[in-house]
């Protein structure tokens, strides 16, 4: 999608050959107007999906989960890390390594949030090694539902995570694929 | 805000006279529209304010705060809990104890995008002790910017952030105010 991509041309930085940031405007401060055109592109290729909900998990994924849920007109389903005091019991949970935090995190949805019933659209601000949206899949998994389709505003092409989802039959749509960093240059596929 | 005291009667869940369940709607799964709609009249109730940025914190804020930032057509900031590894040094940093979480919280906003010449509107689903608040406005001092006003989903009334934030002259204003959770009743203020 040529907007994301200029934006990422014009603000990104690139960190490293494995990381570029774009907190100034996808998962830290947010420019919910380009998050709203984003989310409106993944309505157009997920339209006929009969998507019933968006699974997103917190936090990065939430923003555009929300935006992208205003076209769908479904509800938002985020998955939480870590147990809290309102929420004890009836959880579908599952565990999920980040390489950018170095750490496993639990996650959890209540289990009234996710029905057999559900076609559910997974949501991402980034897809790397895939293991957050297989987590998320392993929620659905549980609660009898469908995974309809995986939306990501940003891919990084040259890790493992299409691969793995493909390989599994998933329909995946990134807005952007990112092909190498390498020599501090932002590549797309 | 009668839509959102009607829909709290409606699904909320009473679990003891200091919590009321709406992750059906509010924090946990999202209802979209809704959120659209509360945004409305949080834009309505501070539009005069010159706003420019809305800031809150990860993670149960973002969703109101995207869906409110998008009438204001402002960029939204969302403090981050922890520190990563793609955001070190160069943040504003402060604590937050969460009575719900029972825990410290250590959370920051990179110093880039909070700035002196702010406006900066304070979005969060609930108000209880106003630790989260007074948290964010610490941040919010530490850039020289200006608290133009706290807008909240949910208060609970019978708590002190209310008395904590108007003792600071603060620009308070909550969509629905619960007097009380006592006897599994919610009553409104």
């Amino acid at each position: 999608m040529k907007l994301l991509k200029d934006r990422i041309l014009k603000e990104g930085i690139v960190v490293d050959q494995d990381i570029v940031r774009v907190d100034m405007f996808l998962n830290h401060q947010l420019d919910v107007d380009l998050l709203y055109q984003l989310g409106r592109e993944l309505f157009d290729y997920f339209s006929k999906e009969k998507i019933t909900k968006i699974l997103t998990v917190e936090a990065s994924g939430i923003p555009l989960a929300c935006l992208t849920a205003l076209h769908f007109g479904v509800p938002v389903v985020y998955a939480k890390k870590g147990r809290v005091r309102t929420q004890e019991g009836n959880t579908f949970s599952s565990e999920i390594f980040s390489y950018t935090r170095n750490e496993t995190a639990f996650i959890s949805v209540h289990q009234e949030y996710l029905k057999p019933q559900d076609r559910v659209l997974v949501i991402d601000d980034f897809l790397a090694s895939g293991n957050a949206v297989l987590s998320l899949k392993n929620l659905i998994d549980q609660a009898g539902a469908e995974l309809a389709g995986v939306g990501i505003a940003i891919e990084k092409g040259f890790q493992e995570g299409r691969g793995r989802l493909k390989a599994l039959g998933i329909n995946l749509y990134s807005l952007a694929i990112i092909a190498s960093l390498e020599d501090d240059q932002i590549i797309f596929a």
